[in-house]
């Protein structure tokens, strides 16, 4: 047997997640044997797992929240909300499957497998999914093992929010480009790649929403901070767009005006540093928006002020990370260890337990999804 | 001297089109005297230059065509209409220049430098601009010699419309889509673009605007033509890209909804053919619309119901053949030959004279941008 440890069966606790053919979310707690690991996996008890914007998706789903009705046991809680009629097309894919929740997480190696020893007792972090769960089987290759220092808090978020903010800056210089726009730019996730952009020595223009969030990201030493809301917006970006050289842009927003907006700032900013000669098709610099949120789920709308020269479209991680290959991955990997408590911190608004992740008034603050406020859930708390 | 011909100057006509800062486009026909070639070049005698939608912009700009006063003599007319006040301000890199109209034509070479001697006599496809005139002054270099049984009719547009076309398959095969849709496709161009898939055994989704076109490129042996005013659109729509697997199109239309019912149906279809796991992000298969014309000046709106993998972009001949290099470019222009009175054909609604370009009349006709209608003009017409 490849178990080096324990040998009684573990018992374990995982969150799921059901949309009902009748037009409801069920998300609860269930116990679950804990398999032995395999010679090549080791067994993780988990001890911090952010909720992030990816994961609420799945976790919530488009439920109307005003309909939460609570159910289950004090040890196992159980809610259910009803989902409005015209988001269940959507759903279709997912119905009635149970289905495990939690991107990525952080904790302890309490068993492994013949291959895999090295790593017990070990603090690592995994990305993978089915984090929200007392433990995790998983493979040993697919632990990052964090530096000595550095608990399950610190490596909970260590493969969601870096990997985007350094794959932005990898997809700018990728495709060309030497400086980049950012929308909803005082997140964690926002205020990683100001770190990121700063100690490169990247242009970086931070849109946010309102004077708070401002002030928030000049205090990180940010240079160029938009409130997308002031009346001079569009003259503020075009001159920060002019400073910059920024042609590329990230939008965790992704509906409505901002990313048109965004491209015809850029070409409003290339045609005034311009002395080349006159074309209809607008300037022959490449402009390009990636949405890689849905923070306005109305449609895109892009206004024709912007040339010929551009493009919009989704970008996600993982797509991100297979089109450049494993050693590009692992040199960003490599990276967020070395820089884990520095460039990539993450703060967290609050802690919680499995079971509080089911309390409607918890609900109620993790699922706002308000910038810079962001839930860490630590599975053995209160255990 | 490089003059193998005639020592006498040339003189030449040429048609002009100047923004004014008031606010007036104004077009003129001008009297020019026709340079000697140097060695590495030909004097081209115009017989046939169309009037492309490429050409229409710098023409007629965005003038207000029910304002037109007309002036110049007999021999050499002009006109002028006002131009919208709003739409002044993207004139702005034009405003008070002369300048030369026309992206491409054919003629007959009639001097020649000392290194183009094997040219004098022989009929040419030409682009470069400024072929609105009765002589063009080009490097040899840049002429396409055309075979000996086309006539400059034949040759006029030999470049824009068939290497759009074969830009747009060669698009598609380099990012990796097997079949493709095309919106305005009974123009010239998508009657191209359908001979071309015929002969190549590509699939091709032709979108249209009316039953008439919905025969037209039926009895051209198109398997799946679809009219976009049809109440049953979206649904056939998504029955051919099942049935074709397109996940790529070019769009000429550009604003209003077009482009986002087309990528919502390609994920619809993909969804449609999936056999795999759920995903919160919608497929993985990238989903590409370029926008290749602006027939709709509207904003573009883009629902959200089309995943992550997806993109929006303008398209161009230019930036395409300069991406994808000399060879390549050599490559498409060879097949244009080959195939010039068959899958290249052009038909036109009317061959006109310079002059005639001016009569309002005439303005009325080919400024409609209606779909199957193009005009040719033959600058020695009628000298």
């Amino acid at each position: 047997m490849a178990d080096t440890t324990a040998t009684t069966a573990l018992e374990g606790v995982e969150l799921r997640s059901k949309v009902t053919s009748d037009g409801r979310i069920e998300v609860s707690l269930i116990r679950v044997d804990v398999p032995e690991p395999a010679a090549d996996e080791v067994v993780v008890r988990i001890e911090a797992t952010p909720i992030n914007p990816s994961d609420l998706g799945l976790l919530l789903g488009p439920a109307d929240l005003g309909t939460i009705e609570t159910g289950g046991t004090a040890d196992l809680p159980a809610i259910s909300a009803a989902i409005p009629p015209a988001a269940m097309k959507a759903m279709a894919g997912r119905l009635d499957q149970s289905l495990p929740v939690g991107n990525e997480g952080a904790g302890v190696v309490i068993k492994a497998g013949a291959d895999a020893a090295h790593l017990l007792g070990r603090t690592v972090a995994m990305i993978g999914g089915a984090m929200y769960a007392r433990y995790r089987v998983i493979k040993a290759a697919d632990c990052l093992l964090l530096p000595d220092d550095a608990s399950p808090a610190d490596g909970a978020s260590c493969f969601v929010n870096p990997l985007t903010a350094l794959g932005m800056v990898e997809t700018m210089r990728r495709e060309g480009h030497t400086a980049l726009v950012h929308t909803a730019a005082a997140s964690n996730l926002g205020q990683m790649l100001n770190r990121i952009c700063l100690k490169d020595g990247i242009g970086l223009v931070n849109i946010v929403r309102n004077a708070e969030q401002v002030a928030l990201l000049r205090g990180m030493g940010a240079a160029h901070v938009l409130d997308s809301t002031s009346p001079d917006f569009t003259d503020r970006l075009t001159e920060a767009l002019i400073e910059t050289g920024a042609t590329i842009g990230f939008d965790a927003i992704g509906g409505g005006r901002l990313a048109g907006q965004i491209l015809s700032a850029m070409e409003a900013a290339i045609a005034a540093r311009a002395t080349g000669s006159y074309s209809r098709y607008g300037s022959s610099v490449h402009k390009q928006v990636y949405l890689y949120g849905g923070l306005d789920t109305r449609p895109v709308e892009i206004q024709r002020n912007i040339g010929m020269a551009w493009g919009v479209g989704g970008w996600l991680l993982f797509p991100f990370l297979q089109r450049v290959g494993p050693q590009v991955a692992q040199r960003l990997r490599d990276r967020v260890a070395a820089e884990l408590k520095t460039t990539f911190a993450s703060h967290y608004t609050a802690e919680i337990s499995l079971a509080e992740v089911l309390k409607p008034e918890v609900i109620a603050g993790y699922s706002k999804r308000a910038t810079g406020t962001k839930y860490l859930i630590n599975p053995n708390k209160g255990v």
